[in-house]
């Protein structure tokens, strides 16, 4: 991997080792614990990426509780039950679609902000994109913290939001499992797309 | 800013301060060339960063050259046709749903992988969840080369889906102008949640 380290970049190589060639999406994890400083580390770091009208929909469930992880573990498909098991915290990141609520904080040069959203579906699909966007930052914000990140789409959307969200504003989208990796946590590394077949200058 | 900075995660505070905590989105741009050393390290970093099935849905149209940019212009928000005109580069985000084709060297440990995509419309989903997340680690690409990002939801999308990808399968997304801050680049900082507000510990 370190033959497309580059100095082109002003990031130093270690970070991005770190945070992009050697880091990899675990499916093992080492018995060892996370902390909840780590865990407050990662979100001070990555709270700071940028949303649309600062909205900051991310919304993140720590599952740390034995009874907490009860709930979740039969919601999960069967190949991802076993490591979201075993991986010292599991992270539910939902979007909240009533980030309205804190845009007189939030955004503030904007008076009555709020009022621009009084469609609750409109509000539901800009949180949608938006907290995509800072799931992405929260996976480098796990690396960031040397901690490996297993991000899952595998599980019951609708039997994670009646059970974690029954209140009804906030939607699952990724369940992170978070921690050291274990033994043989990764399968080989899988190619990438070039440049030409990804990218077009025009 | 540097209060918050800190020795908790493995990532050196130098690359904390580029990434998040000292980058900013970008108003106003220097009059100071973007190479293609950059734009091809900066895929070359982020390309690492994971997707569901290895499945890479973005793509990124580079707008270079004056024609082309003539051609984005008028589909830009007017308070956006400014910063989109004076960018050294501005990058057309945009998800395919075309990924499908690429899986037999992406994901080729599942044989025929492509045959579990029948779906046009589920895959325009799928990519449109998957590359949200690869504009995340994009816009931290961008910050990664020592440039400032500019992204933007603000533009037609249908006008850009014509005027670009008239042949259907690529959906944009968000439009990224790039390149080094110029004068009064930015307003003062908008406050981010606190951990209490967006993060619960189950």
């Amino acid at each position: 991997m370190t033959a497309t380290l580059t100095d082109v970049l002003e990031l130093e190589r270690s970070a991005q080792e770190l945070l992009f060639h050697e880091a990899r999406t675990a499916n093992t994890f080492a018995d060892e614990p996370v902390s909840d400083e780590q865990l407050r580390a990662i979100y001070d770091l990555v709270k700071w990426a940028p949303t649309s009208m600062n909205i900051q929909p991310l919304r993140v469930s720590l599952v740390r509780s034995a009874e907490a992880r009860a709930r979740l573990l039969p919601h999960m498909s069967e190949g991802n039950r076993g490591k979201t098991g075993t991986a010292p915290v599991v992270a539910i990141l939902s979007a909240d679609s009533d980030f309205h609520e804190h845009l007189h904080r939030t955004f503030p040069h904007v008076p009555n902000a709020k009022d621009r959203f009084p469609d609750a579906g409109k509000r539901a699909e800009m949180a949608r994109f938006n907290a995509l966007l800072q799931v992405g930052y929260f996976i480098l914000g796990v690396r960031a913290a040397g901690l490996s990140a297993g991000p899952m789409t595998g599980f019951d959307a609708a039997g994670v939001r009646e059970e974690f969200f029954a209140d009804g504003t906030q939607e699952p989208l990724v369940i992170v499992n978070i921690g050291k990796p274990g033994p043989d946590a990764w399968f080989p590394r899988l190619p990438r797309l070039e440049f030409d077949e990804a990218v077009e200058v025009l």
